[in-house]
């Protein structure tokens, strides 16, 4: 075996990955892992669960499983990787292969030289621009310290106001990490919706879940200053001018490829200032490799670069770029369908391959169902999920599904990003053969019950209208008739309360006079879920009225 | 649209399922339901959790999820569908398209002529033919009246002793809900191993932990006759002798198609003694459809026919029967790929696909890996998972999976099956984009790490050996040199005492004297889940042993 000296920036995620693959290919190579932090190996995406004391010490974000600290002794010991801290490296020369390095502690400055270089130097915080932006009590939840530093808040409980700004997914994540501290937290988000990865009418069933537990959200509501009193945060001024006081401001408004090292050594970067990198994660210096939160990589159903900075790729990412760099190019990471999850108090809330507004900007010609149902059979509890499929109309191909609910989102955003990458359709969906038992799912999965209401809409045999459409529709001011299908009991719980008619479905055929004798008169079904408002638009449609339509989701998936 | 009269014999999970589809795709058909048994439409996978205490009511099992009876009001009402319960239809005239009936009850006779037939009889359990196998206090849990006879045998508690027969899928959920009422319960299997769904180093590790709730389970024993005074069950004993005393028996030895009256009438049958039908659902006779446990249909991977009496298939045949004989053949099922879970006690068990046997039996060439791991980070809780993952050697191509212990065992099975039915192979799984956050998984899923594994096999990076390969090895007085790699304090909490040396990964490099000098020496190396016992090998593999293998799954996966 060679003697390689690989040298890696970066000692989060993707470069830790990359320096121990390499190790386990080359037992010979010599390895040198550089990082700015004085921490290596954080689990970052736990960094809200510190915060929100969901465990108690730091350490067990940067441990082993069997409790190991991954300090460089660690390192050394056991992967025989010299891991320098505290080190920044200031300049690449890509042709004398030397990196240009500075101990922050000692100031001491030195060269390294390397054989091949993997630059995984992440990613960082955007910070507003705005007056005020640098007062005591403004932090991000990028890194080690901001967590420690957030954590400490929390521990003091002196803070009783905050506000996140930035409903994203740190942002949501944040905002629970603080609430379920005893803060009383505000999330403001320029945009129309938190999280922007769901559609809007999906992002609204989380907004009211997030409300639900006392958390203020407004939207439409830009950050226009930061109010402090002798250098101390007292208050958030929004762009319409309200103030929301507060002594704590959390800023998520998203993460930017922390790539200027790379670019100002020559190496190219792409349409979102990310390193670009081919399928081996090989720059456009044959000697210098980049993976994580640094680089922009394939989406690859759009066929578009972005900028996806997850913890799971990064991983995959540093994996294989350790292998190519110690082989040469062997092993290919190929792109991303965009999946995501994350937990929002009760519920959970993903994504997988594209959603409907990002397909129809993609130019895809789409249809959409929703599906609003139980996890588990009511005997074993089972919890509603609320599914958003999306589909290349023409093929049926899967092109998105998003979840969200108190069931068990997770497996279904699973099932979904397994669906899109193993190119499956609608078709293919229909008797899909998983897991079945009552404690675990339903006897047609929630997953595969989707596929049945896209194929009914597919065949024309359902024609269905979302929320937000219906909404709009009485908001100027049309008159459909609107028939919840579901028994009294229901209705006296509950009541969509937009001028319904409440017919039982055991009680449709025989109260039929009561439907208008018009049967043009567009006609909405619904229930709880929009089984029975399926079934009661089905018999509807048979009878001969040809405008009926069903509420996706019922009930289950009314967001206002 | 047509008056055709539609009938469907069997009323529990395809039957109804047939007729409801049926009448969403046609309101003006008549349909009828005939049901031998007094109950509609009953959730019988729940039989075992109902029987266990873990919901009130019988109820349950038969409500809809806004908690309406589905009895012959609710269909009538709800769906227009006659449903005739406590009525058995006791031959099959095809020629003149009528079936002969009679009532239960009041012992009337009568015929029912049909246009098109549905036949949902479900399946008859397999009963052994031995002494005293009618004495009062033997069971099976097949039926409404078991599940009612069963949990009124939880709440007398007056059994003390129980012995399950039959250690499959419903032995397992029967000894479970016995076990967990308070009465001392023993499994007795003829074979080797409790659940013939997972190979038997699998079936093992569930095995083990059903023992660790107290459960006897006594293998390679069959029943040689009940034992009773005065009709009353006393105890059961066994092919050795053996005598276990007793109040009750429950029988669980499989189930076999109930497919005599399709029989009697000429419908064709097949190897397994199901009604034969093609992917519409359609028996020999092409106005006669058939679903659920009484057919047999196409295994998509080995391609032969099987009998697959799963609750979730049985609808999802239901719904295309329903929707062929209505519409005629448009829609089909085209098999299954023997997906299945169950819960047992805090494990969950399952497989997809074929087994390393089955798949051997079927003739391919095949690899596996095991991989022991966490399901999410230790600061979330994260629980044991072990995988078994067969792979057709030549392609690549997954062929099955089997998954156990106490963490998210459902969504890595679904994960798998998805796989398979996909038609995706392990370089697919490599960086699959799956939902990440720490609530949910580790930042690698653990059948991502599974599949890296099986990639570091392929490429010779890494030479398994199973638990049963080492145990075997030893038995037969071999000599490997074992190497445990974890730390002292883990090795002090547990050690497997099969003469393995300790020397923590970290000092493996310093302590290179203390392995065999011979380099063609066979070394075998391990930690907890085999992640350092793999970094332990290539070390030594970099160094030049030539004869190093990982014990797969570590000590998670060790069943001694």
């Amino acid at each position: 075996m060679s003697e390689k000296k690989i040298v890696i920036i970066g000692g989060s995620a993707a470069g830790p990955k990359a320096a121990s693959k390499a190790r386990r290919l080359d037992e010979n190579a010599e390895i040198i892992i550089i990082q700015k932090e004085k921490d290596l190996s954080m689990a970052s995406c736990g960094y809200p669960y510190y915060v929100g004391g969901n465990f108690p010490n730091r350490e067990q974000l940067i441990c082993t499983p069997t409790g190991v600290i991954r300090d460089p002794q660690f390192f050394r010991n056991v992967k025989a990787i010299t891991a320098k801290t505290e080190t920044e490296v200031f300049e690449i020369d890509k042709e004398k292969k030397v990196l240009k390095c500075r101990n922050s502690i000692t100031g001491e400055l030195f060269s390294q030289d390397y054989d091949r270089l993997i630059i995984t130097t992440g990613s960082v915080p955007n910070i507003p621009n705005v007056p005020g932006n640098r007062l005591e009590g403004i932090s991000t939840l990028q890194s080690m310290q901001d967590a420690d530093y957030l954590r400490k808040v929390r521990d003091e409980k002196k803070v009783k106001n905050a506000v996140v700004i930035g409903g994203g997914l740190i942002g949501v994540e944040t905002c629970e990490a603080l609430q379920n501290s005893g803060i009383k937290t505000t999330v403001i988000e320029i945009l129309p919706q938190l999280m922007t990865f769901l559609d809007v009418e999906m992002a609204k069933l989380v907004e009211k879940h997030i409300k639900s537990k006392g958390v203020n959200i407004i939207t439409e509501n830009g950050l226009a200053e930061f109010i402090g009193v002798n250098g101390i945060l007292t208050g958030v001024k929004l762009n319409d001018g309200t103030v929301l006081p507060c002594e704590l401001a959390v800023i998520s408004i998203g993460v930017k490829p922390n790539s200027a090292l790379a670019v100002s050594a020559g190496l190219s970067a792409g349409v979102t200032g990310g390193i670009s990198v081919n399928e081996f994660m090989q720059s456009s210096d044959p000697d210098i490799y980049a993976a994580g939160d640094c680089v922009e990589i394939k989406h690859l159903i759009s066929g578009k670069n972005v900028h996806a900075p997850f913890g799971d790729l990064a991983n995959l990412q540093g994996r294989a770029a350790g292998e190519n760099a110690v082989l040469g190019n062997s092993v290919k990471f190929k792109g991303t369908i965009g999946t995501g999850i994350c937990k929002v108090f009760d519920y959970g809330a993903g994504s997988t391959g594209l959603t409907e507004k990002s397909a129809r900007e993609n130019g895809f010609d789409i249809e959409t169902a929703i599906n609003a149902g139980p996890d588990k059979p009511g005997f074993m509890n089972g919890k509603l999920l609320i599914t958003k499929l999306v589909i290349n109309k023409p093929d049926g191909k899967i092109l998105g599904a998003q979840v969200t609910g108190p069931g068990d989102v997770s497996k279904q955003l699973a099932i979904w990003a397994m669906a899109i990458q193993g190119n499956m359709t609608v078709e293919d969906m229909i008797n899909a053969d998983l897991p079945y038992a009552p404690p675990y799912s339903l006897a047609i999965d929630h997953s595969i019950t989707t596929a049945h209401i896209m194929q009914n809409k597919m065949k024309g045999r359902m024609k269905g209208i979302s929320a937000y459409s219906l909404k709009s529709k009485l908001d100027a001011g049309e008159n459909p008739f609107i028939l919840d299908l579901r028994g009294p009991d229901e209705f006296a719980e509950i009541a969509l309360g937009i001028g319904e008619k409440l017919i039982p479905l055991g009680a449709l055929r025989k109260r039929i006079e009561e439907i208008p004798a018009d049967k043009n008169h567009e006609i909405i079904c619904y229930c709880k879920v929009s089984l029975r408002g399926y079934e009661g638009a089905a018999i509807l449609g048979n009878m001969g009225w040809k405008n009926v339509k069903v509420l996706e989701g019922g009930i289950g998936a009314w967001p206002f």
